[in-house]
């Protein structure tokens, strides 16, 4: 495709020059990015009321109209956002491990942006802004395809940024937007090696799968969770009780919330009907295995496909397990690889779930809800990586870069 | 493909095993498979010769069958790889970063393995052995799939491990060949990304650039070099010359060797007739542009597909430049990205081509030749990265690692 090519390749250019600004220069861009969001605040939120009228009348769901829309105060909060990054270090230029070998040769490695990225996402303007702040602080291109819902939202804020790029005398490209929001170009841009270095995915899980299987970029897969919590034989039961209802209620439809509880047979009897109670009285649907279903009843049967289920909504599935050994080899099975928790009070169990779970982030006795770059104490945060390779867990700065060897001689060639 | 689903479910459920050995039990077993090599060398040798002779009566290049060819001295290098691995420090369960956050969670990162990790590669037996160390030393299950050339002794070197892992009491399917070598199997590994996490292809650019665009596994690309020389004009011509000599013959067939010279226009009337006359007494063909073959007129003049080249032969091909920047720019648009040098006195010079090359190795004044695990260092190779996600330049064991995030609480909940 001409128009993705083009696209690429003035994303190239630009982060060529990008990759070489100093940290204070672009905290200077990004404090007037802030400044230019807030003083440009009427006109996005004229763009975004015609994307929120559209959508209404496209009839979708409230949780997804309520994504969409942007306020004065949403606004604000982009703007902070961008203006918070200038608080933080920058990890370009950052150099380590050096070492000097026997013929005097000084090799170590140093922190460069990663080159071009991009991002492909659903309709939360948001992210439009917060992604441009990340990848232009870590000195990173970015291309952005938005939902097309969004469309309008989008394009005013990248029009945003771009202006106070050209005003500032740098290459407006460093922030581009695909603006055909087609399925076809959506695909290409999965394509699209010969000049992005990265692809994002944000969004539910048919998005993450349609990248992870089509792109022939490299893909960092982000935010899929499936949560569990296993409440070991030795837990104590008001500490699990807090947790699992924090876990599942304090914010329900995002991916470090609980969907999974994995309870041991010998406490089954004593702290199921506790915790139904406490998950009832804040509406959450019960579901449950036979073992969990003859202690309380009232839950629904839960089906195989239950264990692998995302809900993201007030409903929790629930299963008795013999030992600490089957509650990890049914999230070895079931979980998407995000957070997971044991609540216990033995040593030994507490170390054996640290080793053996296999997850982005593993808790003893805390809510899976900490798995989030700014709880973590990252400074923002672009994503939370569930594959392995290159990054895993909340995205920070140092995760929006790679390295090279820089080596120092003085001559010298190999015997 | 329920053939390669089998293959790839038998090495996840041995990586769960894996993952959990100590560095002592790993080490043990690979004193052993240095061993259990050394006591099969007639075996191995006898299977290698079947390869040997079926790839002589097929009549490939006398190049490729001394990559085939195994010796009793080559079974032993391999067997000290093994050896020299139990020296390594082991990465997994190394933990750092750990930071208590104000709510009283401590909350750290530890390095883990990566899990399953497949390898597509051509013809050199020694990589089936190199691999399985570097691997298991790791913690991580592989799954092999070399050159069927290879196949006789591939599979006789895995037969090896496999019966030192059972003898041990092992899932010998910690290591796992792809005994089926047709093109069809190769893509369907590829796609196998239920079990495998990363996929490394060793070889050719054509092997690299056919899994980089079918592959849905993360993979990692190795070994495409291209590599270039700037002799800045405050270069010492002494220097220019041994490193470039160097760098051009000492092993021409390798993927750090050098294939193209940027010589600065102020000195390329008196430095180029010194760097042919020393190219020529070393058999090198040389490939020149206009303004180079008006100074040495016995060059084949280079087209544009020369600056792409690899030639990993005894051909360079020289390009006079304006400056410092036009060399940077060839290099950016030429360059496979393995490693680069400049040959230069001048301190502001070398500061820029080190900020402003995007290799996996920027030199100042050495050998591209060193770009190797060995020579920096690593005390072990799997391969040397050209992308930049997860991994850039040499490999070693670190390289070979992921991490988590792991998170001691005391009953914490999210407010």
């Amino acid at each position: 495709m001409d128009y993705l090519n083009r696209i690429g390749m003035k994303a190239k250019t630009a982060s060529k020059e990008l990759a070489q600004l100093s940290g204070a220069q672009k905290n200077e861009i990004l404090a007037l990015a802030a400044e230019a969001l807030l003083s440009n605040t009427d006109s996005i939120l004229n763009e975004n009321g015609i994307d929120y009228k559209n959508a209404q009348e496209a009839g979708v769901k409230a949780s997804f109209l309520d994504r969409l829309k942007l306020s004065a105060e949403r606004i604000e909060d982009m703007a902070n956002g961008l203006t918070s990054l200038t608080l933080l270090g920058d990890p370009v230029g950052d150099a380590e491990k050096f070492k000097t070998l026997d013929n005097g040769l000084m090799v170590g490695k140093q922190r460069v942006p990663l080159g071009v990225v991009a991002l492909i996402y659903e309709a939360r303007p948001n992210v439009t802004s917060d992604a441009f702040g990340i990848c232009f602080k870590t000195g990173n291109a970015v291309i952005l395809r938005g939902g097309k819902e969004a469309f309008h939202s989008n394009l005013a804020i990248v029009s945003v940024f771009r202006s106070v790029l050209k005003n500032c005398g740098y290459d407006e490209n460093m922030i581009q937007m695909v603006e055909d929001t087609s399925r076809e170009t959506a695909e290409a841009l999965m394509k699209l090696n010969k000049y992005i270095d990265v692809l994002i995915p944000r969004g539910g899980a048919a998005l993450i799968n349609s990248v992870k299987e089509n792109s022939s970029v490299p893909v960092i897969e982000t935010g899929v969770g499936n949560c569990h919590i296993y409440v070991d034989d030795s837990a104590s039961f008001d500490m699990a009780r807090e947790i699992i209802v924090n876990a599942k209620t304090q914010r329900p439809g995002v991916c470090n919330a609980l969907e999974k509880v994995l309870i041991h047979k010998d406490i089954a009897e004593e702290f199921l009907p506790i915790i139904c109670d406490a998950l009832k009285e804040k509406g959450v649907q019960l579901r449950g295995d036979f073992e969990a279903k003859s202690i309380c009843p009232d839950m629904v049967t839960a089906t195989e496909e239950d264990w692998f289920t995302e809900y993201l909504d007030l409903i929790i599935a629930i299963k008795i397990v013999n030992d600490i050994g089957e509650a990890i080899e049914h999230i070895g099975t079931y979980s998407s690889g995000h957070s997971e928790a044991i609540i216990t009070n033995n040593y030994a169990n507490s170390r054996r779930f640290l080793a053996e779970v296999d997850s982005a982030a593993v808790y003893v006795n805390a809510s899976t809800r900490f798995t989030d770059g700014a709880q973590f104490g990252l400074g923002a945060e672009i994503g939370i990586s569930t594959q392995k390779l290159h990054a895993r867990g909340p995205m920070g700065l140092e995760e929006m870069t790679s390295v090279k060897y820089i080596i120092y001689g003085s001559g010298q060639v190999r015997p």
